[in-house]
């Protein structure tokens, strides 16, 4: 156990923007909650998965929507709190802990602000360690764990509950009720007990999250090169350098979908490079060889400061450098491959390591 | 109170298919539906609203869709006891009593299976006295009674509960569900108290379907004319008859929106009918000058056994009677047209009652 102070909440923050591989909806607003609820309520105590109680009951809390709309409407901060208390009552009992469901994104610091509030412990665990698009890709889904009851609470007051037969309805009926909603709103999902989390969650995401923040803000403040501290703290692959030469972006509903080229500069000079994304950047091609593939983590950052760049913010003529970085083994396993991999997104690729597609 | 047999709901089922006035979902199913219940757990007993106590637990119990798919999607049967059940759990209480939301169409027959398996009364009134395409369309939204909140189950398993800020959100996030649901499901709401369903619900509903049932049914039993039987006891205007010769529809969602084109017959030879509808009959011209519009019935029937006929099953050539009946005086207040009036459907008429539309 350790106590989180509201810096260390801009650390982990920059860390989860790291982790967004793109998407997952740029941490801003959730860092403004999240600091400013412990500033009202107090430091909040990150916990292990390990030291939880076997029966203790913990449940993820999270943001849920179109990731241009996460950053663009804003939250009342209320509704987190909401479909936490909506959780408590539909299964007539306290939660223990709550955790982010992706630490990837305003997902990673959005349950701090529910914790504070609480006066309750985070989980420094998630179901991703990185950020999906579909509420079914975590790797409880692979653990069997069904995401119903689902709490559901928007800014308006509207307050549900669902309780579906799969993972995947989940996904299909809040995602419905959320555009409606206007794009964006709260959920409680995957109530589920320490034995779980365990077992099924990423550990130690949060504090991995703070250390590649940590490793960007401080070497900027030490004057070193925030990108060399990145790749060194990520064990990233730096897969590509350029300039972004164009960007085609289709946004329908909850889904923020294009590709975005980059034109080769330095070693890369001549050489072409896509980022496909769907939400998050999934597929990475060098000149028509896919370099890195989904659920492996692809991370775009400026190249003069490291600062992780998502989707829909991606601007002509930035200078940006592409990373690679490993998913988590539970990602690497034929299930997860299936739940996270390029099939489920309609790519044709296969998942091969980003390991063994950019060997020296 | 009185007992409700198996055969008395044969003519509910007409009755309501009348009041359904071409919307509302042919009852064919949710007949089956009551009458096996009726079988297998024996008579239901249909009580006047007076005859609530003020503290009562009454729920309306629905089957929510779009009308083509009401009619071709097999209900389990299960769902609608489900949607009951998890009002039940929901609210925390014995429901002492069902009753129809709308009494035309599939939903004036549907509460009998769920008040046939719990052994409870149903009551015998609904909030329209008609069928109407939308869940904020009753006159319990005229007394401020909230549509929340809302049970919802499908045949495959999912159950929801909505608790929505208005009655409109209600219809808004349930109808997106439910078209992700594949077009229906059961829904309990607007759970309220027997003083409430005294002064907002339309009385006597229930057994007004079965005397229009009857006077179809027994007329053409006795070889009278079962179109004249029907007007009697409907104390309904005939408005036009003749032949139709185009349908034009469009299927949107839950929507089932479209014009039937009549040409006359008989003393209206050489006029020109056209039906606005969307879901329910809304609107009806003739010769470019309105002579019915809603809140007030327009039913449209087969001029040679009085069989009502719905939006989604108009036949070319086939000779039809279009009958106008009065809305409920609930419907005919400002109030009333605002809700289920010609504006909120998007027409430019103004509401006129069909009995000044009609003076001889």
């Amino acid at each position: 156990m350790r106590k989180i102070s509201a810096s260390d909440i801009e650390y982990i923050a920059m860390g989860s923007t790291v982790l967004g591989t793109g998407g997952g909806g740029d941490p801003y607003i959730g860092k403004l909650l999240a600091r400013e609820a412990i500033k009202s309520y107090g430091e909040v105590e990150l916990i292990s998965a390990d030291e939880l109680k076997d029966d203790a009951l913990v449940v993820p809390i999270a943001a849920f929507g179109a990731p241009m709309i996460l950053v663009e409407k804003l939250f009342s901060g209320d509704e987190f709190v909401k479909a936490f208390e909506m959780m408590e009552s539909y299964l007539g009992r306290k939660i223990d802990a709550v955790m982010p469901a992706e630490a990837g994104g305003l997902n990673g610091v959005i349950p701090f602000s529910v914790a504070a509030q609480k006066k309750i412990p985070l989980v420094d665990a998630d179901g991703m360690g990185r950020a999906f698009p579909r509420l079914e890709m975590v790797t409880f889904t692979l653990h069997g764990i069904p995401v119903s009851p689902i709490t559901q609470a928007d800014e308006k007051g509207n307050r549900n509950v669902y309780h579906t037969i799969n993972n995947v309805w989940g996904e299909t009926l809040v995602g419905a009720t959320t555009i409606q909603m206007g794009g964006s709103c709260a959920v409680g999902c995957y109530p589920m007990s320490g034995k779980q989390v365990k077992k099924a969650a990423i550990h130690d995401i949060v504090s991995y999250a703070q250390v590649l923040g940590e490793a960007i803000l401080d070497a900027k403040a030490n004057h070193k090169n925030p990108v060399d501290a990145l790749i060194d703290k990520a064990d990233a692959i730096k897969l590509f350098s350029g300039k972004v030469s164009n960007v085609s972006t289709k946004i329908d509903g909850r889904w923020n979908k294009g590709i975005c080229e980059i034109l080769g500069l330095d070693k890369d000079q001549g050489s072409h490079l896509t980022l496909d994304f769907q939400n998050e950047f999934l597929l990475a091609k060098k000149d028509g060889e896919a370099i890195a593939i989904t659920p492996d983590l692809i991370v775009l950052i400026d190249a003069e400061n490291a600062q992780p760049i998502t989707a829909e913010s991606i601007q002509f003529g930035t200078r940006v450098i592409v990373l690679g970085m490993k998913a988590d083994a539970q990602w690497r396993t034929p299930e997860g491959i299936e739940l996270g991999g390029p099939e489920k997104f309609g790519y044709k690729e296969r998942f091969i390591p980003i390991e063994e597609l950019n060997k020296k």
